[in-house]
């Protein structure tokens, strides 16, 4: 049990039981169970108040889908109004970057709307003022799996949920650089070998082969970081708005 | 129950019970329950030979955090070798896209191999031709919410899953851009209202104004999707590759 104020989160959801699902388990799940965060699934139905429920209706303007009524998401963020940022998970959003992920582990929670059908009224999304925010270029069926990326990314950088491992890793996204290639025993494994250099100790040849396969990996993988990259001045603060995608090492595992 | 063969998903993972988590529910669920797909969540802690039931060990080179042993991951894929993609979720990857979901929708399924720690040791991602796939600019505790996010996006597109809106849907992205905003009722709710046009019948003025605000969207909060468009000829079958995100309507919910 965590003596500090847990972070909030809550998700409003038309599907409640799909949380905290894999939040439940490993890092995340010891730390929800720790209290250092707490998850409250909201069934947006329950604000329904029709007799069939209805959460959503047709489109005005036309055109196919269904879209979520302002009034009933409305009257679900109510009892959430504490002053805790409030996301629109949606493909129509900025793009989540770990910077998102640091900025909202610094509040004192977070309130995720979870998208279902065509969309949102977009009357409620500039009322509330929420964040819109999309965790990538694919269509999802919902938000929901959305809203479970964006708890893990912020869960891990809460205060004694990984502890000092965390901080470390970070360092890395100030290079705007994909990570380096891993190695481990066995040395020799089916005849593949590890490259020399890592068997060397010799620690600044290790760490220009490190940087220069960074280098290879992150043009070959991600034009458009190598891009940024190249486009901005080499001081590290400029490249780490770039949200650049690394590796990095999470818990020991509890075996 | 489907009378055709499901699509095969099977994930590697040292944490097995983070599966189906939320794709047990709604839309993918009702899917696996009809077995239109099935889901294998194998722990590769189980293929672990010492009395430790070690999975990982220390990187070659030196550095924080444990790297995956290659002879424990390819243990665990042996099980799994008939021809499907091998999928190995990692920031280091390429960004995942919706083409992506639709080449592993049309292929007899997929291996997800979820990293946790540092990563997995390349050699046995190399020996196994994995695709490396990010699904985004950010760091999670592992690859299981992953390896959700790629499973959600393709079972939708799995045939019976959605019927025929699915395929309505995916015109949106041959665009490159976000999706407009939506309105449903009540018309006036709290006083704030419904763009006119919306209301005016006019179905030229409204696919219009639509595309006019799908275009300010997309050039405010996706600057490289709209460098993209201005790059590229006209073509929209060029413009599809640019992997523009986009909203969409799913099934309807069951109440």
């Amino acid at each position: 049990m965590s003596d500090a104020v847990p972070w909030r989160a809550s998700a409003l959801t038309l599907f409640p039981d799909m949380f905290p699902g894999p939040l439940g388990h490993s890092l995340a799940g010891r730390a929800l169970a720790r209290r250092v965060w707490t998850l409250d699934a909201v069934d947006m139905r329950a604000f329904a108040r029709d007799r069939h429920r209805s959460v959503d209706d047709t489109p005005f303007g036309g055109g196919a889908g269904m879209v979520l009524r302002p009034d009933i998401v409305d009257a679900a963020l109510s009892g959430q109004d504490d002053g805790r940022p409030v996301v629109c998970l949606t493909p129509r959003g900025v793009p989540f970057t770990q910077a998102h992920a640091a900025a909202f582990a610094a509040a004192p929670g977070l309130v995720l709307v979870c998208g279902r059908y065509e969309g949102i009224d977009q009357r409620v999304i500039d009322a509330r003022a929420m964040q819109e925010i999309s965790v990538g270029d694919y269509v999802l069926s919902g938000g929901e799996v959305a809203a479970l990326v964006v708890l893990d990314a912020v869960v891990r950088l809460l205060p004694g949920v990984m502890g000092a491992a965390a901080s470390a890793e970070e360092e890395s996204f100030a290079e705007g650089l994909l990570e380096y290639p891993h190695y481990t025993r066995p040395a020799d494994w089916q005849g593949r070998t590890v490259p020399d250099v890592l068997l060397s100790g010799h620690h600044e040849a290790v760490r220009a082969w490190r940087r220069a396969q960074a280098e290879r990996i992150t043009s070959e993988r991600r034009p458009d970081l190598w891009a940024r990259r190249a486009c901005q001045p080499p001081a590290p603060a400029g490249c780490h708005a770039a949200g650049a995608a690394v590796t990095r090492s999470d818990e020991r595992i509890k075996r």
